[in-house]
């Protein structure tokens, strides 16, 4: 009896995680759970929209059934999660299944449902956590090999970004009071306080510029423009560390692949060197 | 009789592919297209403009003209197609031909000329691909080579640029509803649904900042400057996958070319030394 | 007794100067002073809102004890500063942290404080330069590291930033001046003199286009058109001379790595390998 | 006598033509020119100013000055060309040099000036053209080196460099006809012909934006926002081409520097090898 209901648990395990290349049952749950995320993310849309009263009837009904499914997966999961822990205990793999990303954003994904039947608060705003569950195409392995390349790099070069931002961030502060205070006679009503120039900072250094807030006086003007041009170096300097970043990622995996082929032997004595 | 049918046949190929160094014929019907393509970009363009009569027929004689030339060009091309691909039988060499992608723009550049003639539906609209025709300008091998760097290029790291391209469209369909629930109330005539969310999170991603639309809220003033921030990664990361791609591109070159020089031997004593 | 005064002196450098690993007073020391300057951050920005007025009460209250801290801080550092450089002699080694950056700054934060003491200007202007006192978060030695890594690449590749930089100067400078008359005579509010001329030349180049001053002419549309073009350029450049810096820096890094490691000896006949 | 004029000759060639390092003469006539180049481009941006008469008159007699001095820096360098091209004759090396581009500029620098004796038209407009002329700064060794670096690489990578910007236009060229066809129905004083459709492209493309032209219809956003996008591509391509290109000529120096100390010598019977 335990053994059977140990292999339903091992089978529901091997369909909610990423599916086997020959586990067709897995793919099917796959792409019938993203399908529904899909249609969630266009019912979220969708609710901005005034449509009319039957769609909305519709809308409503699919968004109960979802929630019903995703409960259900979610309990799945959560019930599973030993398995995905086999080093914890039962109840340490759950706690920590619960507290883990992927998890709490489909926690949160579910909640907004039935909030109200607890407590007497709105969180329908929580169904915007709904789309990030669309993360999970990145099951797909091979865009999640290219995505944790493009992870790992911006981690490694994570403190030489940091510093960049961090220096442009103060220069940002700064320029935003100057500003402020270089602008705010001429034109009280748009350079009302020192936000107001940080709105500004941030649209001219990364080069929107929606034009509503620019400096009149010529004072201004000329910060604006070293501000402007140092943005470029805004761009330059992260763009240099990053493409550093993947250069040495590439020479790291060449260097791996060929370390086994680059084995060097005294040719005299025919000894293996180093 | 068939020898010279063939040997004709033959020659008609030969000036219609890709011109060789010597080949005078070829070179002069290679110029003559693509000046013909060239100018019906511009009766394209002048078509937007309200021109006198007397041009309009000129450019209309001009139209006729093209699309002779190019109707025969299409037939010859469709002729010759079993000298493109020898290894297929003439109907399936012709299938090819008529499905591949170039052949398919010459079919739609002509096409809405004689629709008409078929069918009631006004096609002008296909005219613009006749535009497209301009690629043939990329039969100029030096150009052609070049271009095949950087779509090779792109191709390797298709998987890493795709990755990413899909955690920024989540990005900014997550905004973009958030963007909207922060500012409709604020301003109902410019956020009206999470569509004009979307053009704005667009606007500010790419930096364009057109400044028909922008947050007024400080909420969406803050969410606004974050994501402009990261749109400055949006340009950093794919540029650094790409920057990385040509200096792979570039060694591997330049390992293919100096494997053959780097067999090192003593010229001494004859042994190879690694 | 002179031997414990130097005693003291030594822990008070000691305390001021970057934390060692294990230094507890000089961790909180540097905590203390960093929250401080935060908080004069959030002060003189907080001086750009109309608050009420027991607010302002405490703000000057924060800002006399701060200035205080600072002033204190500033005479130990002065004093110790012949610990700084120990090379020199007493009044060298003051003259030449006076004069430091650093020191300069902290000097200029705290000294409009007292200038309406000494003369009476009001030169509250230059609590600004409190926010750069921001930098000595820099103290944390990771990031430290981290910048000057980046400040190094952009030392190496001076020459070549300044040199593009000047061409783009130049381009500016031209454009700015055929702009003015292209485009002052179809709109004279608008392009009043050639620094309408630099400023829209600006706007376009570094691509912010606020959307206050554009071309309306044709001729004045290609130029721009051109100008935004080149703009692209203006990234490309300095972000492809940065990015071949970061790659140089890493490859030296490596080389000085592997140095130790890559004298190969055949370790069966004791001979160098080269 | 001839040799006496042979020798000043010789002097003055040295002092017009880039210093030597102890050449004090040439410095002095380097940084006097320079100078009164800027002062030129002082006077050429003045001039678009209104300004009182007197300072108009001092101006106009600077220009004059200014014109004496280049027209005999002009005939000097004329005179002395034929020891700038020593492999030539007198007659050719003369052509050559009149028809060098730095020589071009310096005409038409002067030209403007004298124009009115000759003919009736008012050629002011090239006083612009002593603007180019500030090129000269670019004789400091220092910057020319690093400029020449730039140059060389943007060379090295033309052909992939024209072939990108070349798929750029294309898709400008199709997308701003395309845009003209959606747009002009909704807003026809604004996308008047396909003109102000390319005008858009191109301020999309760049992503500069002013804000004087967008798409108001659902369909042209969808295109304009396809096209925003594509503009980050339109950054990425080229800084990829150019950062590689940097990459490669650090590489080539290096190896470059490296070959002398990379002889490889037979260990065992000492002989040079490769």
């Amino acid at each position: 009896m335990d053994s059977i209901m140990h292999k339903i648990k091992h089978r529901v395990f091997e369909i909610i995680q990423t599916a086997a290349d020959d586990d067709k049952a897995s793919k099917i749950f796959d792409i019938f759970i993203i399908t529904l995320i899909m249609l969630n993310v266009v019912l979220v849309i969708a609710d901005t929209f005034t449509l009319p009263y039957y769609i909305k009837y519709i809308s409503r009904r699919l968004e109960v059934f979802s929630i019903i499914i995703f409960t259900i997966e979610y309990i799945l999961r959560l019930w599973t999660s030993d398995m995905l822990y086999p080093q914890y205990g039962k109840f340490v793999s759950r706690v920590r299944y619960i507290f883990s990303f992927m998890a709490l954003i489909d926690l949160f994904a579910i909640l907004p449902f039935y909030a109200p039947l607890l407590i007497p608060i709105d969180l329908r705003a929580l169904r915007i956590l709904r789309m990030i569950r669309l993360l999970r195409i990145f099951k797909v392995s091979r865009y999640t090999n290219a995505l944790s390349v493009v992870t790992s790099v911006l981690k490694n070069k994570s403190n030489q970004l940091i510093s960049s931002v961090f220096v442009v961030a103060l220069l940002m502060l700064i320029s935003s009071v100057i500003m402020y205070n270089i602008e705010n006679p001429a034109q009280p009503d748009v350079f009302i306080n020192a936000f107001s120039g940080l709105w500004w900072a941030i649209a001219t250094f990364t080069t929107v510029g929606y034009g509503d807030i620019y400096p009149i006086t010529a004072c201004g003007k000329v910060l604006s423009s070293v501000i402007a041009l140092l943005g470029i170096g805004l761009v330059a300097v992260p763009t240099g560390i990053i493409s550093a970043g993947f250069m040495e990622q590439i020479e790291q995996e060449k260097e791996e692949h060929t370390e086994n082929k680059e084995k060097h032997f005294c040719p005299y004595c025919g000894e293996r060197l180093d």
